[in-house]
């Protein structure tokens, strides 16, 4: 899983499109190994989403850091009949030697905004598209649904509960990193935990209750086990009638010492099982025992148990977020913006590209609210704060890898400077996205004439 | 990526949620070691899906056969605060032995019938829930989609484009497979070749023609480095001017021995684009240059491709499939049904499950249709075939493992035998899932009450 390195002669640089490797070994024999410029960008925004939040690029330098192909892989593509052994040759030598510019991780971003740019010998730019996509998108396809699930959640705490249902071990562990970026308070996934230094969470499932005759028994044996971390699960049978058990249990777990932290609901109405356990625990003199609620949630879901006033205090979403439900991928796309100098356009009906290597400059009010952003070229001057830092040299990251909890706090600051509507579940219109009169310049008919 | 195997000290046994380690301290505390069975079944299929295809077996087995914890693992669970010396300790022995009987990858199901049973040391079988769902829903997932894409598609060949916007690397690479299972003809995803071997398919993106300031230019080259994988992408700035240059360029190079194979177009109404273009390529002598349509498909819009006769000889999906967009989830559960001999209930809201190590049996007619399945204790006789195969003893797998083509071919198999209803892209109902009488009687109120 780990990006940047081998296990059993495979890396990730065979984490390619076919077409990549037919354009490379063309773009060699015909000599085309100038500069150029690639910007990944997402088209349009999905209909629930009034802001993303850029994430992933910590596992995308790794990946051009380390990318090679190993032994194995340059046998199997000289074997593949498909590619010239002059090319394979070359490919065995090849290293990524560009420069990247890109958003910081947590930084909320629009529709045709550059989140990353590669500047590199066009081969060497073209050979590592699918791995940037596919490492971005993702974590920023979930940071950006998991902003949404932390806002409705209005200060309770969130745990990942979703690698099962994640697609893969891979998107179960950056799916966990990218929903912390984007305000989660932990994860369920232990690789998660150990890889990121994310703190993780559980206690019980249905199964541990069933492998006892006895709910009660199920409930005691977990306590004496684990006596600093006692989450009993109690919707197995009834969870009402199991709350009154955990109340029974709460006064012989404190002779011993141990006190019971929570209980967890998973099925059912949650808000209406979460009032009936409140009340009983309450009247059972356990005001300090939380409530844990699991179960299908989403950002819907939460906010309507939120506003509803269900005495919830941590909800574990796990599918929805993990594969963004309402919405599993964004319209992203990497394209050529200038090779050799020469701005380059696509006129793809709906799939129109701007030209040159740009940047985004973001004007804030007083209050510390977005007002607008500005796509110009890199070497004009934009209004307000560029969003865009050079983040890798001739191969080679110019920072320190960012701490995660830094990273977390930059989201949180970035969603803050949202206006209010970008905030909401149904949000309003972007903020304005000006275009500087270069790149307009650049647009006019007479410079996008069909070659 | 491989499961099975580690790298960097990361195996695939940390795959898994904090409760399974929490509950298997406990139950190792508790003397809790006696067999227990849980099944994997999917609780109910979405609305657009009228059958499941099962897949990922073949990883599942994989990852139970190599399971064991890695040094630095260990290490680290150690250091978490949370799990005994004793519970590490005995997790550094810890290897899978258990029995699996499973669904052989292929095989169409229906909701509530168990695809994978396994049957081990309650902790073992616990410890090893999370990855195994990981791993067989979302094969299943994108295996089932992409039958419903084999279906529309009406025996024009289907190439998968989705590995940039997979979730995850490992997504990419199982999605291709699963596809392949399904029906697919190939993949662009390169280390899916490499791996499952799979026919891999590709040969230009937009940059292609981007970089080179003439289209006409870009093609030539193109077929130049590569005169026996001619497919030239007309659509980067208008697609008749280009289909155009195609048949201008062909003449030249058919005097160099080089034929064109394809052309692709990647925007706008794809229909009527090949209408045009085949109208363009039939005019200018090219009747065999076949037309490839990408962007944005998925089972409906080839279907409505397919129904008006769209002159379109391949389609190459991608996100729509790999993420299986329209349900990128299903309602899968890993249940206890059965600790030290005795049957086990739940009884949680909307989420009841069979009790006891359950068969499928499945009837078909004289012509070879499904007419009904049946739940069955392991040990009754249920009418029809026994779908569930025993395919792992002791932890090693009782049989070679399947060559993917012959997976295919049972998938294959498997569709044809489904009621035509069911086929359909919005399919009637599933057919009836009988429950045996000892199944009925384990249900009995007598049976159930709350422990």
């Amino acid at each position: 899983m780990p990006s940047g390195s081998e296990r059993d002669g495979v890396s990730d640089a065979l984490l390619l499109d076919q077409y990549e490797l037919t354009m490379a070994q063309a773009y060699f024999e015909h000599g085309m190994t100038a500069p150029a410029s690639f910007e990944l960008f997402v088209r349009r925004l999905p209909r629930d989403r009034g802001f993303l939040i850029a994430a992933g690029l910590e596992q995308a330098l790794d990946f051009l850091e380390s990318f090679r192909f190993t032994e194995s892989e340059l046998d199997y593509l000289a074997g593949s009949g498909q590619l010239s052994r002059a090319f394979v040759e070359r490919l065995s030598r090849l290293r990524f030697s560009g420069e990247v510019w890109a958003l910081p991780e947590g930084t909320a971003f629009f529709a045709n905004e550059p989140i990353v740019r590669v500047t590199a010998p066009l081969p060497e730019a073209q050979l590592v598209e699918t791995r940037l996509i596919n490492l971005l998108h993702f974590q920023t396809l979930i940071a950006s649904k998991a902003a949404r699930v932390v806002l409705a959640a209005q200060g309770r705490k969130l745990i990942d509960f979703g690698l099962r249902r994640a697609h893969g071990a891979e998107a179960g562990l950056f799916a966990a990193r990218a929903a912390y970026v984007a305000g989660f308070d932990g994860t369920s996934n232990v690789q998660a935990g150990a890889r990121f230094d994310i703190p993780s969470y559980g206690t019980m499932a249905h199964s541990f209750i069933q492998a006892h005759e006895d709910e009660a028994l199920a409930f005691e044996r977990f306590a004496v086990t684990h006596p600093d971390n006692v989450v009993l699960l109690i919707d197995t049978y009834d969870t009402e009638a199991a709350a009154e058990k955990v109340v029974a249990l709460s006064s012989r777990l404190r002779d011993r010492g141990i006190a019971i932290k929570a209980v967890r609901i998973d099925s059912g109405d949650l808000g209406a099982h979460a009032r009936k356990v409140r009340a009983i625990l309450d009247a059972g003199g356990l005001r300090d025992v939380g409530i844990v609620a699991s179960s299908g949630l989403d950002e819907r879901s939460i906010d309507l148990l939120v506003r509803s006033g269900s005495p919830i205090d941590m909800f574990a979403p796990g599918t929805h977020v993990v594969t963004s439900a309402d919405t599993p991928f964004l319209d992203c796309a990497y394209k050529l913006v200038e090779y050799a100098g020469r701005p380059c356009f696509k006129l793809s009906e709906g799939k129109v590209t701007y030209p040159g290597r740009k940047q985004v400059s973001r004007i804030l009010d007083a209050t510390g609210q977005i007002v607008s952003d500005t796509l110009h070229l890199q070497d004009e001057r934009g209004p307000g704060a560029p969003l865009l830092e050079r983040v890798m040299v001739g191969g080679h990251r110019v920072f320190a890898a960012a701490k995660l909890t830094d990273v977390r706090r930059r989201a949180a600051e970035s969603i803050v400077s949202l206006p209010l509507r970008l905030r909401a579940l149904d949000p309003g219109p972007p903020p304005p996205l000006a275009l500087s009169s270069q790149i307009e310049a650049l647009m006019r008919p007479t410079n996008k004439a069909t070659p």
